[in-house]
């Protein structure tokens, strides 16, 4: 089999980079010897310093021991991923800011892949996420860009192969939070709504600030990543997203906001009663349809939908086309969380290398 | 982008090899500008005879016309598919029998690829499955199959990602046939079991002899795939299958089968009232667990079960593994029928060609 290598740069060694090196560490052996593919840990740089494989060579096959970090600077770090003889070179971009995604269209430019889980640049400026893409597809350079929506489960690629294949979107829909799919599970009215934001925050299922989740805006990046991918070009100014907050409620301390949650409770009691007058079951649904329409927002579905069945904090996604029309694809499963996300990164990496042949 | 160009042969022009052919046609202009990739049909194979595009090289992009053809010999279409000067091929096996698998070892040796959706060959003989791999692991040809499980759900590839970036599979529970999924969907004692099936078969939701469907081979068949994919040294033999033909109507021919389908009747009923009687629903499912255990049975699922609420004729695949553990991952959607498994045919031929990039 071809052998294939691969010096690869982590940037943001947070819950997902960390996790993503675990598992590249653990998968090296295996990899190379049912594969024929290496991925060489080159480097990896955080916030304000950064390590290079040249400092500690041995350091790269082992969990533990003290690393060599100096002070970081991308640039330096991406001319030690790339190295001296234009060897094939990935960048993982695991930070959750929109700072890196500056370089991608010059890294792309200049054969670097790039592959990352962060929807923050991608689902920003219109005008750069056009540049990306012509950077990509003037050179040799890929983007892999799957975990941004719903982490390890295959959609993108799902999506880009109905398309590739000449299928055609009538639209998407899908509940892309897990925190808004289980508060919207376990609503039935046997306990408040706050009680069960509450508890949802206990567990760590809500972000940090429950907001955060409740805005619906991560929602609709992850809707405007999806839109881009099937050639709309939606910004998230046009999604029509519907607020879960409480407008005296939006912009005060988080403590201030955690004490008075049962302001929820009425309006989504009454949105509950809605739905049961209906026959039907209350869920957070992101849509959108071949026209570029883009709405997030809570919704009454029928009781025999498929987004009434779902578990825990699934994600779930159904893509209806002209093939799939009256039986859509639906994916599912869980949505977010390190190790999830962590595959979905790695899985992308493998598809990059798997595109890599040696000169026949 | 890169300019990849692939010869194509299709082999076997059947309902599923002329969706493709159509596919593949109507994809041409868009694929050329948009990814850079030009598969170019080189022949196309029937029983006995074949067109090869020497004959005729405008009808490539007309759908109507007469075309030229010449006795079929399988040696010398992969010949002229190959061309002289070892561009790159592939040749995809749309045939419903289990002839040409005897081809593929010999095929990617020689370093041409293979698509299918056939999978008599790849559930058949293990030490021809053995020599297949070996084959692909020796070279540098791909052999792809998504279509084999599914039609054109995600699902040997999502499989495939998991076991690669380091997962353990814990077990893949599924149900696999269309047919049997809409029988059970639609058997809740109102109509008896035996008139449901003689309106599937007028739908042509069957085989022509629906006993193919009632057997689970079909079934076991794609289980067997996947237990391959997992690295498990299955066979069919090995599968405890549960088939629904009633012992006495196994080997009659199809009108007398057709008129004494009654039988299946009380039979049928018992298990829907022991179902209820569990507070559960009968549903057709194939499982595999990781020591290689694999079933194909009519079991008693939970109603909250996410087999419990499928519609029509859809499949779906479940995967339990140490990440998905409490949560699996679902795939769902139909999983027969041309279109679909064009379309994952399809989308195997642009992985692979995304594979070969010209020497830089």
């Amino acid at each position: 089999m071809p052998v294939r290598v691969l010096s690869v740069g982590v940037i943001g060694p947070g819950r997902v980079g960390s996790a993503l090196l675990e598992q590249l560490r653990a998968a090296q052996p295996r990899l190379a010897r049912d594969t024929g593919i290496t991925l060489n840990l080159s480097g990896v740089i955080a916030s304000k310093r950064m390590w290079l494989d040249c400092d500690d060579p041995q350091l790269n096959n082992r969990q533990n021991g003290a690393q060599t970090w100096r002070p970081g600077n991308i640039d330096e770090f991406t001319a030690h991923v790339c190295g001296n003889h234009k060897r094939h070179a990935l960048l993982v971009d695991c930070t959750a800011h929109n700072e890196i995604v500056a370089y991608y269209p010059h890294w792309l430019a200049s054969g670097i892949h790039v592959v990352t889980p962060n929807k923050l640049g991608l689902s920003g400026n219109l005008a750069r996420w056009q540049s990306i893409r012509h950077a990509c597809r003037s050179g040799t350079a890929r983007l892999r860009y799957e975990a941004t929506v719903c982490a390890g489960l295959p959609v993108i690629q799902t999506l880009r192969d109905l398309l590739d294949t000449g299928d055609r979107l009538i639209s998407i829909q899908g509940m892309f939070s897990g925190t808004l799919a289980w508060l919207f599970n376990r609503h039935d009215g046997q306990q408040s709504f706050s009680s069960l934001l509450h508890e949802a925050h206990a567990l760590g299922y809500t972000e940090p600030d429950p907001r955060a989740d409740l805005s619906g805006m991560d929602v609709a990046r992850k809707l405007v990543i999806l839109a881009r991918e099937a050639g709309l070009p939606l910004s998230l100014e046009h999604v029509e997203v519907e607020s879960l907050i409480p407008p005296t409620l939006a912009g005060c301390p988080l403590d201030t906001f955690m004490q008075h949650t049962s302001t929820l409770d009425a309006p989504m009691n009454a949105r509950l009663a809605q739905a049961r007058s209906e026959d039907g079951v209350l869920r957070h649904v992101a849509s959108l349809d071949c026209d570029g329409h883009a709405r997030v927002q809570l919704r009454v579905l029928p009781s025999r939908h498929a987004f009434a069945h779902t578990q825990f904090t699934d994600n779930i996604v159904q893509f209806c086309t002209d093939r799939y029309r009256d039986n859509p694809l639906l994916v599912q499963g869980p949505g977010a969380g390190p190790e999830f996300t962590a595959g979905g990164v790695f899985a992308d990496m493998l598809r990059i290398a798997e595109s890599l042949t040696t000169c026949a």
